[in-house]
């Protein structure tokens, strides 16, 4: 299987994710396309020697910005990369898609060339949390700022079949992200949310409150995007602040420096573990196709961790049971609550 | 001025509360009024030999639980604790009231016993994030789950004055809590509050991601207090997982376990820092009162900073600051202390 890469997706384009394909060819043996400027992305791969036959480049015409509007420049910019990207999948020449890009860009892109698994509303975006043992599944982590209940159980849905098919666990524990345990707490959106998922077939365990998010208290969080995307932004700038002030801390004594020289990998160690680029880039869930998207500020070792999440997701059956799991729900032998909203 | 401390409100009540109280007067010289039920209050003040002329017990009946139903806990229990607390503030015997208790029945007891400041439409709890500097006021961070864009112009408005007043701080910076720095970035929600703070007259400095909330972006920051509560204990969530990974990784090698006997001082001081324990409680701001609200886990170092920090904002000079911000708002002519409604 081919795994098309965005080779101008990202803040370090293409220098990172041309050095993360070779890696991830290197080590893992994955079979590459990297999409983008030929004479960009060949100048860069000839910085690394000549190019094993597991790596081709396919070619595009130019970048989606950053900072672009997403929708547009995915309509005006036909051949952008991320396009050249999707049409790949969408031709079944590649089986997965990884962008370190815009995200709305992707989402836009993806949308646009793929369109949407059957049965389901909103696609939305997952990331696992980086915790301890196998890790969390939270979604929407900002596909979604406004976001109705039905939207939101079938996210729950979507990272249940996520989590089954590609960590193989048994009927995923899934979660509600909320500010209290108790069934009545929380806002309108989650109260209603709550009363949605105890009636659904899934696996609910009830309410999660954020401080207990790293003590594994299921396998899938629900969240709205607005509310997953303040908490994974929270998330960040925590970890950054803590490890600034261990840095200024090390550096205030000289026997803290000499202290910390031991320590050095141990921390350097927990500082990665801190780092979502680690783990695998986030999932686009409830589009018709498998795609990654690695943080924009991702470093090859980031590109070749996705590009490894992509081809495991790709060859775990997660998208034909996502279509199973909707297509049942609107082939109607089981009931579902939220179907009259979709028919 | 006395300070009146509901000694029965916390997870560790009444002895963190009374061994709070006593350092409080001891190190800081204030006046204290223990409210609780006086053979318990009595018993754990005897512990600490005797008990110095600046604290005295006021009599309760009882304490309203953790987990009890705050308004009807409120109503019904008419001499609990927090309501005799309360009593003392609107009666001009006490200027401020810390609690360690029930934040919901705090807020219940404070409405029901000292109204709201006149013009403002629903009191919000702020609190100091754990950050450098001299701090940022986060504001709503759980009284109000679901807001109206109206109601969050007036927490930012209500923050402004509370940092220009305790923190001398001239035209604080507000910023809005958000998922984008662009203007157009956001949920409804905070899109129309981006456009009403836009045309206030306060000094609106845009979005702040969350990742930034620790860069100092702004002096305020508000938010609804569904995100406010999500941000906050995603906040004590991470620095949780962080310190129990450097925990489990100082322990795991002779060499880690040396080095970390080194700089044990430091780190104890880091882990510190982020606890928002240490910053002085949580102020609930457009109750007509100074009330400050201290977590449910504070030892005595926590209740003191409380205390501390209720004496500091009862002398600001910050609530008479409120009455007129929001009374000039409403048209009124230049008030006016806030000394009728509360005498």
């Amino acid at each position: 299987m081919i795994i098309a890469l965005d080779a101008m997706g990202g803040d370090r384009a293409p220098s990172e994710p041309v050095a993360g394909a070779l890696l991830a060819h290197r080590e893992l043996g994955l079979q590459i396309a990297l999409v983008g400027v030929p004479e960009l992305v060949r100048e860069e791969l000839a910085h690394h020697g000549p190019t094993p036959s597991g790596i081709e480049v396919v070619a595009a015409s130019e970048a989606i910005g950053m900072d672009e509007q997403p929708v547009q420049a995915v309509r005006q910019k036909k051949h952008a990369s991320i396009n050249v990207a999707m049409g790949l999948l969408k031709r079944g020449v590649a089986g997965a898609v990884v962008s370190a890009g815009n995200t709305g860009a992707v989402m836009a892109s993806a949308l646009l060339n793929l369109g949407r698994v059957p049965g389901i509303e909103r696609p939305a975006i997952g990331t696992m949390a980086p915790y301890t043992g196998r890790g969390v599944l939270v979604l929407d982590v900002g596909a979604n700022a406004d976001c109705k209940p039905s939207y939101m159980v079938q996210f729950a849905k979507m990272g249940a079949v996520y989590m089954e098919h590609v960590f193989s666990i048994e009927r995923p524990r899934v979660g509600l992200l909320n500010i209290g345990e108790e069934d009545s707490k929380g806002n309108e959106l989650t109260q209603e949310v709550h009363a949605l998922l105890k009636e659904s077939n899934l696996h609910f365990v009830g309410n999660v409150e954020p401080d207990r998010v790293h003590l594994d208290p299921a396998d899938v969080i629900v969240t709205d995007g607005f509310t997953g995307n303040v908490a994974v932004k929270t998330t960040e700038g925590v970890a950054d602040f803590i490890f600034s002030q261990l840095r200024a801390t090390i550096t205030s004594k000289l026997q803290y420096r000499l202290a910390a020289l031991v320590m050095r990998p141990a921390l350097l160690a927990m500082r990665r573990r801190m780092d979502y680029g680690e783990y695998g880039g986030a999932p686009l869930l409830g589009v018709d196709g498998v795609v990654i998207v690695a943080h924009g500020r991702a470093d090859k070792q980031a590109i070749r961790s996705a590009l490894r999440n992509a081809n495991g997701v790709a060859t775990s059956g997660m998208l034909e049971a996502l279509h199973r799991a909707f297509g049942r729900e609107r082939g109607e032998p089981e009931p579902v609550s939220s179907g009259e909203t979709r028919a």
